[in-house]
């Protein structure tokens, strides 16, 4: 990001007809959308949300509460509008960008939409507690659908989202954390879509034995992806890597797009100066991996859904934080007295 | 509010096609709503945001950084649309008044503006570390500013916000939260528009002596009020005691609303089930006051600047609640497999 114009609009910011920074996090926000987009007025008006959806071998391990056929129910319900990503992003006039990167079961009725993106790199991935999740070739494959999502919506899009369906999801998404934030795998586990103690517990001992069996490579992004990834997690790598490629805000959802995320700042570090941290979930593994990349996230709902939820909640607020930067006084302008 | 319709909401949030109540605090919102507006559907497009103002005779201890001339050129600024509470309401499309519930300066060369209400209880209050702020009269006078207020708006208004505008009013927050909290007032006394180490021990000095030599009478609100609170304070009760009698919801904004709302609370307790809190700001005496409402805010983005601004970016997640309990399909509906 570019650090003259980050300071032209801190030293706006430090002006405006309120107390000091009195705006705070919506302030920091506008900051570094300047810095982004490197201009005073940055353009987020035309939004739009990419969900990606993968299976997950490791379900097979009794991970999830859900059966993996809710995967393709909910590609379903996403192309039908009813689902809860479709009424947030209608609230916030965001497009919503559903791509099959991975789903086990068969959509072929459902390419026709529009919305629909046929990308499957395979029939969800491997049980990654029995070995890697999938190849290396795979794991390039689905950044690579990801970047070609990025770069096709690039016309049209100011302000990207990242969103996610896949049953079992969060367990490759903590086995990402634990391996790239440095943690046991035990601190960054949760009850995903609402495990019981004794299901939390195997989790753990699963991706415990995982972490043990791959022992995917902390320095190599490609390596963990492949080791104890998702495709879903992949596309929302490259989706972020083709945002920032572009210079333009991507939104952050929940723990898999963070998963996503550090897996994308771990290829290109640069690319964490285009990410805006949406919300933090009740996930434990989430506020630790945005510690990590050294982001605050704007909301904190007790929300544990993905799809893109959190991110669409936060791009009013994204909204909000340029209307800061272009449309308040100063206190010259307002002549407003200082202190 | 309702009952049942807060049992029929639940029940329907109970079944939508997603892990369980995975939206937290959107869906507590939810159906919060449809207890209020006793409806499955409630209204709350038409938005409307009353910025209350008024000074303080209190300002003379030197408890505020900023001269008492600003509260005339802010409301000069909100009705040249240039302030941070325009720019908010903007976004979120909502309409603006500004009352002059109190001021101390003159503002007749302002009064042609229709967003602005004269409604001058007196130029100011009393050094309320001197005597009383305000009579009894004036306090019932101010509330019922804010009552008229709402009643007037309430043809066009789904949505009300509540803002503030005067300087040196966090003072009578603290005090107004000290009393009715039954907490010391060194706890809920904080920098406002950005104190020193100094400037802050006077004003928890100043307030302490004010709340020994007053002693107002927690179980009275009007006593609290008259005693140590504000115009635009009692003007924000009025208008939260006004939506609540039209069975509407009101955003609270930041810790001077949350000390208005406390009075309303003291007087109406039924008024406490049409509040929804909008954030948390960096005030120490504002979460102390929100959980006295037993309120969990929505927003917590560092903000300490009033006006409404925290209520304001709030009314897009009140926004969303209601299309997470119209537009999201339930686990039949979806033909989505449950766990």
């Amino acid at each position: 990001a570019d650090t003259v114009m980050r300071q032209q609009a801190r030293a706006r910011l430090d002006q405006l007809a309120i107390p000091h920074w009195a705006l705070g996090q919506l302030m920091d926000t506008a900051e570094e959308l300047a810095a982004m987009t490197r201009s005073m007025a940055p353009s987020v008006k035309r939004k739009a949300i990419a969900v990606m959806a993968g299976d997950h071998g490791i379900v097979a391990a009794g991970v999830s509460r859900f059966p993996q056929a809710v995967t393709v129910e909910m590609v379903r319900n996403f192309l039908n509008g009813k689902a809860s990503i479709n009424a947030l992003a209608r609230q916030v006039g965001a497009s919503l960008t559903v791509v099959d990167a991975g789903v086990a079961g068969d959509l072929t009725e459902l390419y026709h939409h529009d919305a629909l993106w046929n990308r499957k790199v395979a029939a969800g991935t491997a049980d990654l507690s029995r070995g890697p999740a999938m190849s290396r070739a795979q794991a390039i494959q689905c950044l690579e659908v990801g970047i070609e999502v990025a770069n096709h919506l690039a016309d049209t899009t100011d302000l990207y989202a990242t969103g996610d369906m896949g049953i079992g999801n969060t367990s490759p998404s903590s086995a990402i954390i634990a391996c790239l934030c440095g943690c046991d795998i035990a601190t960054v586990t949760g009850r995903g879509t609402g495990l019981d103690d004794a299901a939390l517990n195997n989790k753990i001992a699963v991706l415990d034995r995982a972490l043990a069996l791959n022992r995917p490579d902390a320095a190599d992004g490609l390596d963990v992806l492949s080791k104890v990834g998702g495709f879903e997690i992949g596309a929302i790598a490259g989706l972020i890597l083709g945002a920032a490629a572009q210079r333009k805000p991507v939104v952050i959802d929940g723990i898999i797009s963070t998963a996503g995320a550090l897996i994308a700042a771990s290829l290109v570090p640069a690319s964490r100066d285009y990410m805006i941290a949406g919300h933090c979930s009740v996930e434990p593994g989430h506020r630790i991996a945005l510690n990590h990349l050294g982001k605050a996230p704007l909301l904190d709902l007790r929300l544990r859904l993905g799809e893109g939820t959190g991110a669409a909640l936060a791009m009013h607020l994204v909204e909000a934080a340029v209307a800061v930067l272009t449309e308040i006084a100063t206190f010259e302008e307002a002549a407003v007295s200082q202190a």
